[in-house]
């Protein structure tokens, strides 16, 4: 009989992007027992909840859906008269308009309640450095003061976030995701939600790069 | 013309409870421009949501209803099944069933989002001692790392978290409230969300024994 005491139970903020998606697979091959966190925060489109869903549903994990909107904020991401960037370029210090006020706060104190009343005690983030060049909240200073708040204002301290990419590139994580089986044509990292990827815009073109430096074809592009 | 730039904005977090109105009046009475964030938990009822929604147009100031089900935590305030306490008492260093996972976590993460979303460099909270010997996400200590974690996870560092009612008992609260005019017979603090206060959940004595122990009687009690 397999001894459940020695499962170690997680909790995974799932997007559906190629991010979350490989960090879930990276905790799944260490063993964890997952249960996935998806966002609905009335986002510019539906097609990455959809995506979440149906990775949650491959590999057969329990999820919950959270409606959460933060429409308030003037994104690109949740105010569809605002164009997304397709510049291709990470400037230093600018934070781009893609930004969305609180996310990741909002998604990860969802995440650690969550977490608490299931008895897991991680909870794993696809965030990672090229991110965190941009958006605030994806920069590990960010990650660790959470955890301490975390760690104050819940009744269990301990419960540890972990954030596998890092200081990971677009590229290792695409390599790791190859080699973890993370079944890209599943995912989505499009800003736009249509059928196919639109190449152009910044999500994209970093996406379709790392899969060009590894002289691999991203399956979504047909 | 009034000059707008002088108005201070801020983000008060409202329950309908006594203490968080008491924390809205006490603001409004400081000349801040406020917005109101009012939360639906999946509560164990809704009389709060209609009294915190109430007491936002009584002032004519603008609000945001959040939904966001808290009620994969196993609480008293979330679970019928759960008796909600009514000993009376507060246990030194003993949680109480009525704590759900990471609330003001949650909470606190929406209202820095939506401060920022709108320009307002305050956020206001009804957290306060008697509730700290319990809840860990009413300690100043994790309000004031809630402080830090938002100014590294935002875009703007600096909005301000602020508690005006932190060191104070429920005495001192009601004794605030009435001078500052709080429409008591407007708020509701009883556990359960019957036509009248239940007189016996912990959350009635406290308020009740608060209102005797000034000379006055709480309006909500016919």
């Amino acid at each position: 009989m397999r001894d459940k005491k020695k499962v170690k139970k997680g909790v995974i903020l799932l997007s559906g992007g190629a991010d979350s998606v490989t960090t879930f697979y990276w905790a799944k091959n260490k063993g964890y027992d997952l249960t996935a966190i998806i966002f609905d925060y009335n986002q510019r489109h539906k097609k990455e909840i959809k995506c979440a869903k149906n990775i949650a549903e491959l590999s057969k994990i329990k999820y919950f859906l959270v409606k959460g909107d933060l429409s308030w904020t003037k994104s690109s991401l949740t105010d569809k008269s605002i164009k997304v960037p397709s510049n291709g370029k990470i400037i230093k210090g600018e934070i781009p308009i893609t930004y969305v006020s609180g996310r990741n706060i909002v998604f990860l104190s969802y995440a650690f309640s969550l977490a608490e009343s299931i008895g897991a005690k991680y909870v794993f983030i696809g965030a990672h450095i090229q991110d965190y060049s941009g958006y605030p909240d994806c920069r590990p200073e960010f990650l660790d003061k959470f955890q301490e708040m975390a760690d104050l204002g819940l009744k269990n301290k301990g419960i540890k976030l972990v954030a596998p990419l890092i200081s990971k590139s677009k590229k290792d994580i695409v390599k790791m995701g190859i080699d973890l089986g993370v079944p890209f044509e599943a995912t989505w990292s499009c800003y736009e939600g249509k059928r196919n990827p639109c190449r152009i815009c910044d999500s994209c073109r970093f996406r379709i790069q790392a899969f060009n430096e590894l002289g691999f074809k991203d399956p979504l592009l047909k």
